[in-house]
């Protein structure tokens, strides 16, 4: 790339690219999904006064999986309960639900869009559900929606398996597919040669890139705009970083790089000092070295998560010799 | 680069790769480099336990601008002060001190190698004192030592200047000059783009490329790694990521990264968990949004370190008005 080409990049910005906050949807596998509305009506408006692109309230999870006595009401996102947070959404953010594949009654619980304040189903899957979240995809898009295919866990999928699952995702009608690092497990060279994949199978169908990072090694923001730099036009991101375990990629740095002047970052400080700040005392989430440690092996996040949980979150070395005992 | 080997790069590590630890130079900052001598003897104990290949134990400052009374014994870093904590260092861990261009009498205050325990003297500068910062490595290479240039505030560097300053450190006898991102402003893309200028000049002559990265927005661990894959064979971390402002790059995730078997992560985390995580309890460091905002802005994080040390450390919006005010 020439020099005056490379430059120019830092004082222009992609409008192609759409930033999705998934503060709720993320944060509520901390804490089952029972935020209260107040907590879910800030971070609504603060997307929309931010400019942000989508906002993503939750799942559609099988009520006869996960019980609504059992759950907040952010587990199911029912189209009433959305609509007290939204009403009619008289905005310019579009909303978004996830469907996990083998945990959401997706044929009943996804009305027809004409019936639903919801723009866009994002459908989760591991990548042996691909046959299963194809059929969830189809359903969504006849039903009207936009529809985003997340491929959760990528740093364990197999080369040969990543190129056949994508393949079948450019036929489908989703308009795109995300990186899901979900355990925080991967270096931007990798992420780098996952863009080269994804961009080469999906490019030509004209279907989009997405990425979803998690911070286990402090590197959430950092492979999000690797991602965003190899062609990636979906990005996820949210209020201080809140998701499970050691987060995401926190928004104000997000927005700080993207330069789009659509998005407002003073909004986002707002809402993350008096709304994310406080919470911060009540729940544990963000960086910390169990959470490195999960990373570093490529492991899903569940060993760190009980270590924070226990009496011993800071324990990192009896962790360390657990960790390095289960995986022997 | 072909497949193989991209992925071969994961299953090797390049024993070139220095690791320095700045955890008591760079954390000194914070505390007018008034370590205790069991602390710094934690630091050294767990250094040489990890298989860290150098560690910076502070300034060797002018004692008539900075009065011994009023500065800890870091700062000064007297042979008498580090014989203390190493006696003869009957270790392989190497010892670095920084000299900083007009904050040190070097002539008089670095010994003849013989007559010290150090093995590497940092010759710290910004461009304008590149002429003062080379007669301070000819001093020292004179005297005996291995000698490093760091380049402070490279993010304010105009180019030109920049192969200058280069050309003129690939005539000395410095080992290499170290990419400084003193304000965490800089993005991958632009640690590549720097990677290359600093290769282009100093690679032909055999000089190594370091990188000192700071954690501002979040990156230092993964500006640290971008380098080291173009490259960069000398690279600093921190214990628990300790250091002015936003801190440094973190160690446990600098040598899970580098996958050399000499380095040990255990001694990493005994030390990290028994006396960096006491230590957060009573001195602020790493990632907050005041320094988000200034690394965004590539200002000197001096207003955000007053911000945090403020009644209102949280106050992102109130700091981010004034930021704007000052900036504008």
């Amino acid at each position: 790339m020439a020099d005056n080409e490379q430059n120019q990049q830092w004082l222009s910005y992609r409008p192609d690219i759409k930033v999705l906050d998934c503060t709720i949807r993320d944060g509520g596998l901390i804490n089952q999904h029972y935020f209260e509305d107040g907590f879910v009506k800030a971070i609504y408006d603060c997307n929309v006064a931010a400019g942000v692109d989508y906002m993503e309230l939750g799942y559609k999870g099988d009520k006869s999986i996960y019980i609504p006595t059992e759950h907040g009401p952010w587990k199911h996102c029912d189209e009433d309960t959305i609509r007290r947070i939204v009403g009619e959404n008289p905005s310019d953010l579009k909303l978004a639900v996830m469907a996990d594949a083998d945990r959401s009654d997706y044929h009943n619980d996804i009305l027809a869009k004409q019936d639903s304040v919801i723009d866009l189903i994002r459908v989760a899957c591991y990548i042996h559900q691909i046959p299963l979240a194809l059929d969830m995809v189809k359903d969504a898009a006849d039903k009207g929606y936009e529809v985003m295919l997340q491929l959760m866990a990528i740093s364990t999928v197999q080369p040969g398996e990543l190129e056949a699952a994508l393949e079948a995702a450019s036929k489908s009608d989703a308009s795109g597919v995300y990186i899901v690092d979900s355990f925080g497990a991967l270096y931007s060279e990798q992420i780098r040669k996952l863009m080269n994949i994804f961009k080469s199978v999906l490019g030509d169908c004209g279907k989009e890139v997405g990425i979803h990072a998690h911070n286990n090694q402090q590197l959430a923001f950092a492979n999000t705009i690797e991602a965003i730099v190899c062609g990636a036009n979906r990005v996820d991101a949210t209020l201080a970083g809140l998701g499970r375990g050691a987060g995401n990629c926190p928004m104000e740095l997000l927005l700080g790089f993207l330069h789009n002047p659509k998005y407002k970052l003073r909004p986002v400080l707002a809402c993350t000092q008096e709304v994310l700040f406080p919470l911060s005392r009540k729940m544990d989430w963000g960086y910390s070295i169990p959470y490195a440690l999960t990373g570093q092996l490529n492991q899903h996040p569940r060993m760190a998560i009980a270590c924070r949980a226990s009496e011993a979150p800071d324990d990192y070395v009896a962790f360390y010799d657990r960790l390095m005992d289960e995986y022997s």
